[in-house]
């Protein structure tokens, strides 16, 4: 009795000493390595394996270290206890153990076949850390980054398109890989590999779903690093950011799809509640992270008479900017809505409003805690997907199910971009190239948020399954694919070395002279957001920011009481031109360019739009992508794709 | 069956959609709170409730409410189930609960008394998180920021006495407390509240020990923001500073003192293992912290002919470097040292060297990102300490004990201060006034560290006592004195508005002068600094940064070879002049305070030191402790305490 108990003081001694830090530790290791390979790299030029295929690399070693070199000290663990006293699983368990009292705490559900199969490797076990943290702290950086930086004005010219992809072509992507997967599976019962009532054909739309989420991380890196033509970058750019939020929001709308009877019968009712379901969360997410990044607008510009503004107090400021924007993200989660969607549009809205109050400081600082946030949790996330290849310890490989979804996902990327495409083409002015459409469908890797949604829910057998697919397509898409994105460029001709400014001076040119040359983004941005931009920059911009013209000349006169209230003072040096609508619309993007593209001065004649607008808070845009050298690819000058400039 | 089966997959379903958010979101909007009332607190100028004082209130209320408001669903977990089959705890338990397997993971050991008044609310227990989070997360960065930003100058002009103060003062706090506790514990047994056994003269000594780390956050903040005398800021910041590192060291010591037989007998190979444990520590921590800075200088300040360097790529290098300090935490943690004086000096270290090699750019960076983390890690843990209160479930108020300690603490900060002030004024040309003794012995706040010691072990009902007791000490200190600081500057009154600078120039011309007055420097820093400070200069600055004099003209000629491959060709401009090491001191010292008050510009004899200090990193140095306004206290001038400049 007297020898077990120094036993356990023992060990709670050690568990007192370390706890966790060793495993934080590797996962230090494995970034710090991750950093000095990307530094090399940079220095070689070398692109066929891009940082987050080396990050997944040294993570798929250090799993296999971790697995092959501890051992598994816990020989208790592989035996099932009974206890026939409890009902269901409560999440605390009290459990009496020669005497001595031992609080455990509910984990999981395990399914009977992996009973004899869990070693219990205490070390493993500890590497596979909680799905949640992805969910809540790893990925809200990065989806907010995707948001705060994006480049509006390309966006708005390819929004028709950017939709289109997102949205119908996720669902098609979805329904492929449902389809084709079910036809798989049928299969594998065939040959007696599957039971029959294991996998529904809702399972399949739940794997088609969440495999439908891509991430072109890789591509978009390489992308930007070599200047490819811009609107190549913005449409696969949109699509897999806009198409991400579609994927999350489909399986979680599948995911509670439950029709009543068979679950493999169609039930229209069910079906129709998930179309419900989904256009609900959507929207609701969406209202979600644009009211927080509206707060945060209104905080930040907020000058009572008796208050210093928020300004002045930077930490302040940048504390509240980021915990305002992942608040967004946590309420959408804590209310059933999704997270992602919320935090990205809060993202998208924090760029457009609140990013005009802020100091110059706090501009700049905002913009280099996001990109470091957004590169530690990218890396961090990669390094993680190497590592689970080997911890993980439910693994089901089964290499039909593999081979099927390989299939699955090249049939379904190839039904989005091509027959789309060619839609899209009959309304475009500007038609999307072949070599861009192959870009498009070449450029369909799968990385962080398959992966995030697949681990998610690992508590059964068909799930187990698709999370190791899920796992294997991700190692295959980002090594093969994002390694050869830069021979597939050149194979394609794709122009590469624009020059961003190229593009804005040309647009510069063509409106100082007399006749506007409505064409490029009249017909682009259709007329419902040509009533947008005009509403956003008489009235929102005003009321959430010092830009634009003052409430008092855009507001009817009865307004003027209210409205001298809510300007800003700064807005009335400011005054309103009688421009048309486009005007305002090509001013606002020719200043929002300027703001991201930094080294452009602000063309003389832009009086309405942002004054505010500094060049300053860019100095770090291109600091992952630099080194300033050129690809080695045959200028093609003549090529159809030149016509992306007005 | 099928119900149940349904019951479970329901609650998987709300498992798998909030896993933490709600959590995540209850901490966010605290901290959103803490922020606004920080704004408001420095509008109004209020400073009788300090931001942690604040912080920590907030988290009381949240956590009433969480107590108070939720129910406890988990009508099981009160339970005790038996397990015959089981020998000790293993850290995985599968149990089978109708025929569904579920896991179960090892959290604590439970006394026999705690298991009745476990409630098993669900909310509650994800609301108290692990202790780990807070030392391997919250904490690393608030030392390390301690650590960054020491203004060396001072320090070292008293580094005996903070020496004497961190390491002899904590020592007597620590037996001091011990002792009393002893008393009070021995009554407790007498009036029957306490069993004998429960409570040794080590476990005494272990509260003693983690009630002796002082933090002063609070009271430094408000010094910060009144310019209170540089001399006293720096010896409370230098003292609190080292005494956590000495807490925590000797709490460790004391917590694997094992003596053989009674442990209440005193036992010398025992006590003599505890002391050279504590050295080995301490030393062992040090070397860690420092190597690991080492790494970050050679390889930020490395140059190889083919390699772009790393200051290129901003992103890297800010990665790189927050990287390895938190590794050099980790690693400490992981090899049984204490990762938190190891990220101490590693903050030093890096000041000191790595400092030098970054990018004007990455200078800005890291302190910001420091400063950055080091506000939201504090108020995290301040608002944590206000939640515990309420959401913790084991607390056992002893009123009796609570009395004790808070009479323990008020002796051991006063036998700490007094008698070693009376020592160092023996020795000391500027003598610590009474004032400042009594300042300092008001500033023995209890804050993060004591609390982070306390909550790491709660297992027992001692420790349970010492936990509760511990925190309401802390309640009290932050809020009782905290509050007072401000009052009782006025009524001590202690000089403030002290302009930094004023004392720099007063140096600058004592220097320009031929005949240097060397009573200040040189009767402080004692004969091993000042060979340390030569060495530093002559081998060790051109060794790992851009700055000092070439290793050529300072190492033996016969070592040119060497020399000329290890330094920086930009030293190489700058000779070295025959200045003798007062003089190197006091240059360094002279570019040190001008690299850390921003605003004074390098005097133009500075040649030695380094030329690459710009003042531009500092810019938020005030940022929060900002509005330039001063308080309306009594300048008095003809005061003892103004011998401290020369």
């Amino acid at each position: 009795m007297e020898k077990l108990e120094k036993y356990v003081s023992v060990k709670d001694e050690d568990h007192f000493y370390h706890q966790g830090a060793v495993e934080l530790l590797i996962f230090n290791f494995l970034l710090i390595l991750t950093i000095l390979t990307i530094w090399l790299f940079k220095n070689h030029r070398f692109r066929f394996l891009h940082e987050t295929g080396g990050a997944m690399l040294y993570g798929l070693v250090m799993g296999l270290i971790i697995r092959y070199v501890t051992k598994s000290p816990d020989v208790e663990s592989g035996t099932v206890y009974e206890c026939e006293k409890l009902k269901s699983g409560p999440s605390t368990l009290l459990i009496n153990i020669t005497n001595q009292v031992y609080e455990y705490q509910y984990k999981r559900e395990i399914s009977h076949h992996n009973v004899h199969g869990h070693q219990g490797n205490a070390m493993l076990q500890k590497m596979t850390f909680d799905p949640s943290i992805f969910f809540n702290i790893l990925l809200p950086p990065i989806i907010f980054h995707a948001g705060y930086s994006l480049k509006k004005r390309h966006f708005f010219r390819n929004l028709g398109s950017i939709l289109t992809y997102a949205f119908l072509g996720t669902a098609i992507s979805c329904i492929v890989i449902g389809l084709i997967m079910y036809g798989f599976v049928k299969a594998m019962v065939h040959i007696g590999q599957l039971k029959q009532w294991e996998f529904h054909f809702t399972d399949c739309l739940f794997f088609g779903s969440l495999m439908s989420a891509t991430d072109p991380v890789t591509v978009l890196a390489i992308f930007h690093e070599l200047n490819v033509d811009t609107d190549l970058y913005t449409l696969l750019f949109g699509e897999s950011v806009l198409n991400d939020a579609v994927a999350i929001v489909l399986t979680h709308s599948i995911s509670i799809y439950s029709p009543k009877e068979n679950p493999n019968a169609f039930d229209a009712a069910a079906f129709f509640q998930s179309v419900g379901n989904f256009l609900g969360i959507f929207a609701g997410s969406f209202a979600m992270g644009s009211s927080y990044a509206v707060v945060t607008a209104l905080i930040s510009f907020m000058h009572l008479t008796k208050f210093t503004k928020l300004c002045e107090f930077p930490m302040l400021e940048t504390g509240l900017f980021f915990l305002l924007s992942w608040s967004a993200f946590l309420s959408a989660e804590a209310a059933g809505l999704t997270g992602i969607v919320a935090v990205l549009f809060c993202g998208v809205t924090q760029a457009h409003y609140t990013y005009n109050n802020l100091s110059p400081d706090s501009k700049m600082r905002t913009k280099q805690l996001c990109k470091f946030m957004n590169f530690l949790a990218e890396n961090v996330i990669f390094c993680y997907m190497g590592l689970a290849l080997f911890t993980f310890q439910n693994h089901i490989f089964n290499p039909l199910f593999i081979f099927g979804a390989l299939v699955a996902v090249f049939v379904a990327r190839a039904s989005n971009i091509y027959p789309l495409s060619f839609l899209l083409n009959l309304g475009r002015k500007q038609k999307i190239p072949r070599t861009f459409q192959h870009m498009m469908m070449f450029s369909g890797l799968r990385g962080a948020i398959a992966f995030a949604l697949a681990i998610r829910d690992t508590g059964s057998q068909p799930k187990q399954m698709m999370f190791t697919t899920a796992l294997l397509i991700v190692f295959f898409t980002v090594w093969v694919f994002g390694g050869g994105t830069t021979p597939m460029l050149t194979w394609l001709q794709i122009r590469v070395g624009v020059d961003p400014d190229e593009d804005l001076k040309a647009r510069a040119a063509s409106q100082s002279a007399p006749n506007l040359d409505k064409n490029t983004t009249k017909a682009e941005s259709a007329w419902l957001f040509r009533i947008w931009y005009g509403f956003d920059h008489k009235y929102l911009k005003p009321l959430l920011t010092h830009t634009g013209p003052p409430l008092t000349s855009t507001l009817p006169e009865w307004c003027n009481p209210v409205a001298r209230i809510l300007t800003s003072p700064s807005a009335y040096g400011d005054p309103l031109k009688d421009g048309d609508t486009v005007c305002i619309i090509q001013n606002d993007e020719l200043t929002e360019n300027s703001e991201l593209s930094a080294h452009v001065p602000v063309p003389a004649q832009d009086s309405t739009g942002s004054t505010q607008a500094t060049g300053k808070e860019d100095i770090q845009e291109g600091d992952l992508g630099l080194g300033g050298y050129k690809l080695q690819l045959q200028h093609t000058a003549g090529q159809p794709q030149k016509n992306s400039l007005a």
